[in-house]
């Protein structure tokens, strides 16, 4: 391979702990999340917590890695500090761990790097501990990434096993577009539309919901498995029923009319930017308020409520007077979505 | 597929976020790293700190996953317990994040698990969150494991920035066997040595050293890169020389012959149990007396000093009398070696 060639794309020898790798490192990694904890360069970087502490996990392998509405990057800032934001936390520490295939471009780990330094910003989180690892091509597809996260806990009795009696249950936005987006992208259409992926940090319409000290019993983002998956684990870890009324929840033209293609239910597509909460009902209009405030929560909007009518179930009402089991997604809708 | 293959390998929809990925946690993840706080089965895990933390991260992708003296289930939670245990933290809770490819023996899936749980027990961690993924086959090869751990720091004072002059350098065993044990099990000379890898918790150690009070300035293990790659990085950061003597450093003969055969260095190759400290001369004789009395550390020994004579720089002396430059690593040695 020529010299030209080398410079262009990683190489094993970035992964091998010795010169290449630290000059990967500190040419890209450190230029791009650069912060004082990190620039201190210990096996491990030094924190200091008093209180509880929220620590989460996740690893991202979407395909492909460019999709409307953001890329891997973005998706593995965004997803690890909406986990640690559903827990009332502040995200505070990430980590992020690469695992690259041999003759990945150069340039595209720096936008993929550039975009994880921009969705950083959103929540005011640091990167303080990494790790690179490459290995041989066709041992893995392009790039995976790890990041895990550790924030402070600002609302300590959100819970999947909190819901109450009569709690009212709110989506955040629209549902399905990341599912749908990678869908399109992977069946090469989409040129033909302007659907993007709900792809976002939620860390900021969290906070100020808890500032407004909204008296939030449930919150998670409806990622993998999206919204049934969410609303049956609820059901399940807190013992009620769940009822929600299909005509209340926003779903955009393009994702409905994928769906009816595909044959698949936009409450079983994954979204990255969209959660759902159940609050008492009596603070759902401050809720509804608060979110109404931030961009992509426009359609914010009361879809269901919790009762004690079939426990552990979720119970889906059609526009049509009828109603069903919304249940878990089965089976695999899409691979790599995340 | 038939149901009775679908049974014993991992499928896409094992990691879709549905019925089948919440079956495979529950069977395999959760029996073997059953706790309280795992149970909680939140976004995040909820954790308690108060004061100085320690907060690290590693992705695992060595092959083969097998190999004399561990697996990658092994070699995933010591390597991140060890990373704790350097800058003298409890390792006290890690998350587990699993890439796995579609086709993944189910069996071996167990046997990676159970060898996780194991290592667990040896420093007390315990895995608190974690994450699934599978690709699709030929997406990545096998399975990639990322465990990131936190942990509270009981020595503060722990830094590679802290070596100072007339510090002795000590390693805690003999090096390089784990490199060497990878480079076997390639090429096939697995059965035709007794060599295993070094893969060991080092916590129980590092716990005793703290609790003697011995005054550590800076510890590392020695993974990729070996010896070479932490004793420049400690020069380099601390701003001071480094001289080891080449006679002092124990290298077993496995090891000694595969270098001679291959052409590399015991001292550039890989360690996943074997560290080094640098401690005032005044308590090199306590440091060695604590450590000589745990399994694998007969061996601990003094193999240098810190001067300041060339610095930055890394003198190795030979047995002949001369001396030279012990420099990292360059090129990829072995990919995959962790």
């Amino acid at each position: 391979m020529s010299t030209a060639t080398n410079k262009k794309t990683v190489q094993l020898s970035h992964g091998g702990g010795g010169k290449e790798m630290n000059r990967l490192i500190k040419d890209i990694f450190f230029n791009a999340f650069d912060n004082p904890i990190l620039r201190n360069e210990e096996d491990a970087a030094k924190l200091h917590f008093n209180g509880n502490t929220a620590f989460t996990t996740d690893s991202f392998t979407v395909a492909p890695l460019f999709f409307a509405g953001g890329d891997i990057g973005k998706l593995a800032i965004a997803g690890t500090v909406n986990d640690l934001a559903m827990m009332g936390a502040e995200p505070q520490y990430l980590s992020s761990s690469f695992i690259i295939e041999e003759g990945f471009a150069i340039d595209d780990l720096k936008t993929i790097v550039n975009s994880m330094a921009t969705e950083l910003k959103r929540s005011g989180a640091r990167i303080v501990c990494g790790d690179t690892k490459v290995v041989p091509k066709g041992c893995a597809d392009g790039i995976f990434i790890n990041t895990s996260g550790v924030g402070r806990i600002l609302n300590d009795h959100i819970s999947v096993k909190n819901l109450q009696q009569d709690d009212v249950i709110i989506v955040s936005r629209d549902v399905g577009r990341h599912g749908a987006a990678i869908l399109m992208a992977r069946e090469g259409l989409a040129l033909e539309s302007e659907l993007t992926s709900d792809c976002a940090t939620l860390w900021p319409i969290v906070e100020q919901l808890i500032a407004t000290n909204v008296d939030i019993h449930a919150m998670r983002d409806a990622t993998r498995g999206g919204i049934s998956a969410v609303l049956n684990e609820w059901a399940s870890a807190s013992n009620v029923g769940i009822e929600v009324n299909e005509s209340a929840i926003p779903v955009c033209n393009e994702v409905s009319g994928l769906c009816e293609l595909y044959g698949f239910e936009p409450f079983d597509l994954a979204n990255e930017g969209t959660f759902i909460l159940a609050v008492p009902k009596t603070a759902a209009e401050a809720t509804l308020q608060v979110m109404k405030t931030f961009c992509h929560c426009e359609q914010a909007a009361i879809i269901g409520h919790v009762n004690d009518r079939k426990v552990g179930k979720v119970i889906l009402n059609t526009p049509w007077g009828s109603s069903r089991y919304l249940d878990v997604p089965q089976g695999e809708l899409l691979p790599r979505i995340c």
